[in-house]
């Protein structure tokens, strides 16, 4: 397959994943009966096309960068806000990031597609998500993704169990595709998703691979398959929790949690720091922000 | 005057100003008349002394750090959160950050003190603020500091009358030390506080500066005059407004701003990101985070 056809393939499955788990994540919305929030009318996804055309990188030291995605957000009764963006760009980094991106040293060019999401839930016994998958080609071609899980409450039987059911989904798709890849991915989304400065993990994690490039069509199926488990595992956490009951103390917990992401993902998190500061668009990134928080 | 003199006179003045300053935001609350907060109590600062000894630093690439200060909070009903830190710090940088600091490549050995403020205020006509002033001594020695004002609404006639209010105090300060003062420090503001992702200044600027080692007795001089300048113009600022009425809509602006605050800190400013990745006290200097803030 030639690399034209590879990326529009990938191109495409982002866009189908995406309008899957629109539907799925709607038909939550749909069901929720007998809670606080059950009187809210039923959230549909709002899409927001956007384009890129940023030819004066230079000045800014930013790269050169082209293409666009699409935005859609939900802000309903059982999802407070949930992001899923979709976005394919390509373009030339500035010479300052050549460096930090493999394959990319030589000419810079880039080309870069993915799906991202990222879920806040009304209610605190549901965990927030999150959940990226992407193709990158530079003088390398790979993928990279995962998805990890942060309950509101640690340490609870209920989020052992979550923590159980997400990473058997994510295990099964794993263990499809390599011997040694939850071993490796479970271990990376471990170490990736931790606040030094609170020595506190971000969730109970999930996986997270990158640089993911033996053979394109086994990348790119493993990368579906990701996808898939995703699509699967989440709602079911979401239905098993939405309808019980919370207290204004379990939603203060949560708006304090909800700090934390803040911090990891404005401090730590790479996409965000480096979509921020290479030009991305801002809107699109900081989707990822709750949409309410507090700070002690 | 020996270097320990000096220390320990920088030392004892952040601590001066820091207690003057607690008493004037403390008679701001007890001054409160009028509006829908002046029912609840007036507010005190709680003070927390706390003290770091940090000699494992070599593990996770941290400096050793020793010493400590003392977090003072106040949550009242002018102030909804307001944050004033003391810290005298000592230690070693790691490899890693000695290159970072002006002197420190040689021997890596630090001393630094400050005082540190940042106020977000119920009222949404009032503006937010933040002040800090500091010595540090390595293979140099310098004072930096600075004060910056965040009203809640731009461009209207009031933030006008804020920044100009605001901007002439410091200029003031300024033009008793140095002719060019306000002119450097102030655009070094501008620049500072800025948010490239968002195209927006954070606010209307003040004075900013750092590394100012002409002659430690002037800028030891400068540095108090900057801290009594706030000291005057701000409680000011916050009297002329504190009783004004303000709506819902009002209020909702002032969260969302304060997100940009959020997206600020923990993306460009210096000290915290510094401060967190060197094993600083997250505490301390995550007080500058507001208490209530929202994304859309």
């Amino acid at each position: 397959m030639s690399s034209q056809e590879q990326k529009t393939q990938a191109e495409a499955w982002f866009r189908t994943l995406r309008d899957q788990i629109c539907v799925a994540f709607e038909a939550i919305e749909d069901a929720l009966q007998g809670t606080a929030h059950a009187g809210l009318p039923a959230g549909r996804f709002e899409r927001t096309p956007w384009t890129r055309d940023n030819d004066a990188g230079a000045e800014r030291s930013r790269p050169i960068l082209k293409g666009g995605g699409e935005i859609s957000i939900l802000r309903g009764r059982v999802f407070e806000k949930v992001g899923v963006n979709i976005s394919t760009v390509y373009g030339t980094f500035s010479e300052e990031f050549r460096k930090q991106i493999p394959g990319a040293v030589e000419t810079g060019t880039f080309w870069a597609s993915g799906i991202s999401l990222v879920a806040h839930m009304r209610n605190p016994h549901v965990p927030a998500v999150h959940m990226n998958t992407r193709h990158i080609v530079t003088g390398k071609s790979w993928f990279g993704g995962g998805a990890d899980l942060t309950p509101m409450f640690f340490g609870t039987p209920q989020s052992e169990d979550d923590k159980r059911v997400f990473h058997d989904a994510l295990r099964a798709a794993c263990d499809r595709h390599g011997p040694d890849y939850y071993a490796r991915f479970s271990k990376w989304c471990d170490e990736y998703f931790f606040l030094p400065h609170r020595n506190e993990a971000r969730g109970v994690g999930g996986i997270f691979y990158d640089y993911l490039e033996n053979d394109w069509d086994a990348d790119f199926a493993f990368t579906r398959d990701v996808g898939m488990a995703f699509l699967d595992i989440y709602p079911r956490i979401v239905r098993a929790h939405m309808e019980k009951e919370w207290t204004p103390s379990d939603r203060a917990h949560q708006l304090a949690r909800r700090g934390r992401y803040v911090e990891f993902n404005l401090l730590y998190d790479r996409g965000t720091t480096f979509g921020l500061k290479t030009g991305g668009n801002t809107e699109a990134i900081l989707m990822s922000m709750p949409p309410e928080v507090t700070w002690a």
